[in-house]
């Protein structure tokens, strides 16, 4: 009977290997990020692949305590001390299209944009107005751009697009996210990219399928999860936190209504 | 009003740091390896630690699909695919000192090993019998010992120790470790180390706590069970998963108790 | 500072009220279903709609161990035997809009037939037939119809609408739904209404959102995962679960590519 | 083959039965209660019983939003507004020894007690005695005893024990807890049983394992958390939620070091 299949590992009984390459050789001569790669990409990077890899990994592993995600791991390991990974768990359930998964999103519109331009043969600058006028008309934000901290810029986007030009890995993925902040800040007003963005513009042109826009920084916020939790359970007391809440709801009532 | 505090990131306004360095610069320098050392270590490692550090995290990313962090994660984008990140989670959320976690366990049962050499200057060796010895008059089995499908060997271990004398990394950590495994072959049967004690031999000899045994295990994994769940949203049809079971309970009874 | 607000529950310090009723009131008089309403409703339940509450919740709360919910819950009891939170966690999660959330979908489908019906002063057959016939066309499902296992017909289905209709709590959501299942049976063939399908007509009944189609599913089969967790951690022993899986993907390779 | 076994449900293609029981007979006579109690107790439940778990139910329900799980809960809700299931997993996941499952550690503290009173035929005033001793000696709180809010008393304990009272359902659970809660105050200070250690001295005498402690409390809990989520999904923006953080770790350092 044959329940799974799996076209990533092959689990043999004295071999391991991931995509046909062999475990032993990957543990010997290649980095995590290399395999991070191979995983989602089907091959090895090169090295400037890893680089840029390795450079979003680090850009999104943590943010800092107050984080939905890591907020919400610290709660966990706050009340139950009993697992590392039911914290860890927790914090990666607040990743969605709202915090730190806005990259899928972002990765759907670009490619969109990019479809576009080349099947009707317009220009970058009048795909992307045209998307921001969508945007405006229907009310909705454009996935990747905007920060609650970083009002102005982001300086990570910048390293990112840097490390990528450097490289000759910038493609229309660069280009066309570049556009919307353009047109972004003609018809709207600045609203730059985040580092969600950068990492959608980047996975575009490093031809990774858009789920890796929010894989990647599940991937790498598990590290900085990893650490806080650690932090958590050495450092403070369980069910340390407060939290104040406000009850506005209907006043006491002894009706049984 | 402070609710919360942390000495992992600051997040400030215009900077973003991880245990006092720069986010700007380890993107431009650093592998998302060093980065995960530093979150746990709080110092960067030197390059014979990163490549042991890259080591394990591939070595324990996957071991294929019948894994139960693996399992739980395909099923869990088999019954809901809205969420990828719920998916992770619920394969996190099998990883314990039963699955992936028996590293911490056994960075413990070492660092006592090692305590009691050093404070009633035993050998290795006379410390590894007594606690193979005690482990066999209470039954417990010895966690980091043992594997389901390797069950003479895993060449993983080898691959890892050997990177570790290459580098002149391995310290008593690794020599205990071993000690405990002839022990064992001595008074029980051979029972080799498996991935999970191997890395908590390194991580005894590389200074860190034993929650990172379990951590450690879980940012690896992350990674594959990231692969896996990709791979079950766009290959495989939602509730494709089918799991046989039999029911060996009380009889139909209609008395109403 | 006012960090969170919530209308549910009044936690003063010396009295704890949900929705304005005192809970040492409820305690004492009130069943757990007549919570659960109020809790989603904002009042308490009529007799009828308590009991309906309460053949809903049993009927959705275990559908055995090869269920994905049960399964996952199952592989992380048998993973990490350290937190019974993260064994049930790893069972919610695979509920989605495939495995068990349905409800959710079909009260979002009636409800815009229903408003149709009003709308166009339709006959509910008429719209019914148009909705098969876009499924048809777009070539999607109708959420809330058909079964693995039940094929044909789901005794618990006529149980539910029994219970409305005997209760004179039957309305337009359950009459929608029927319509529904002709037209499908008509156009397609005989795909029957489904549990939570069920669930979906008789909560539009009661007048409940649609979320709630998949919350009270998750309410029910909690208590279902909490009994095959509590039976896996005392009946089975840690890692027994083995999965079979066939490799299909690339062949061994070496040149690092 | 045969993968899983199971003794708690009959998944006939069928019939559904639950510990033998027929599943449509129990939607149409039984509450969700009686079938809580049937899944961990093997049988339905007296009226009595039913009571009591009805009240033990709802005083677990819900704290109020700046508990941990239903922070965790919201948090998730508020990052991820893709999943119902993944913020009501993130809630379960805060629910450990400290936070809601205090009730198994005090079951067992109970029935070691009472074990202690059988065989050396000492009075429960003495065991308690030894046992508040023992705490004292090694520093550790005695499970179920004290809350953050309510200092002085829990109202909703004395609600569940004259309901117990009342029903001549209290035995020697409710006596020993007593007897605990008088050998604290006379040895240490007043510190009275709270809500979980009320709930685990009716479960002793209710003669339910010890792991029904933190179970029940998470059944009750998730029917709070289900009404928290879907308000803040239908009455809050995501990412509303504001954490103060305050940085106090090392300054930053330029050394790379």
């Amino acid at each position: 009977m044959d329940l799974w299949r799996t076209a990533i590992v092959d689990a043999g009984p004295m071999h391991l290997r991931v995509r046909g390459h062999d475990v032993l050789d990957l543990m010997r001569h290649s980095t995590f990020t290399d395999l991070i790669f191979l995983l989602h990409h089907e091959r090895l990077p090169s090295a400037a692949e890893r680089r840029l890899f390795d450079a979003m990994l680090i850009g999104v592993a943590d943010h800092g305590a107050g984080a939905p995600s890591c907020a919400a791991a610290r709660l966990a390991a706050s009340g139950n001390r009993q697992s590392l990974s039911a914290a860890i768990a927790a914090g990666v359930l607040t990743i969605g299209d709202e915090h730190g998964g806005a990259g899928s999103g972002c990765m759907e519109l670009i490619a969109a944009g990019l479809d576009r331009v080349r099947r009707d043969r317009l220009s970058f600058q009048a795909v992307a107005a045209d998307l921001v006028d969508d945007a405006i008309a229907t009310k909705t934000r454009l996935p990747g751009f905007g920060h609650r901290v970083h009002a102005t810029i982001d300086p990570r986007v910048d390293v990112l697009f840097t490390l990528a030009q450097e490289s000759a890995l910038a493609g229309d993925g660069i280009r066309f996210s570049r556009a919307l902040e353009c047109a972004l800040g003609e018809r709207v007003k600045p609203i730059p990219l985040n580092i969600d963005g950068a990492l959608a513009a980047i996975l575009i042109d490093l031809g990774l399928p858009s789920m890796v826009g929010k894989l990647l920084f599940i991937i790498g916020r598990v590290a900085g999860l990893s650490a806080e939790v650690l932090e958590e359970y050495t450092r403070e007391k369980p069910m340390r936190i407060t939290i104040p809440v406000t009850y506005d709801g209907v006043p006491p009532r002894t009706d049984g209504q």
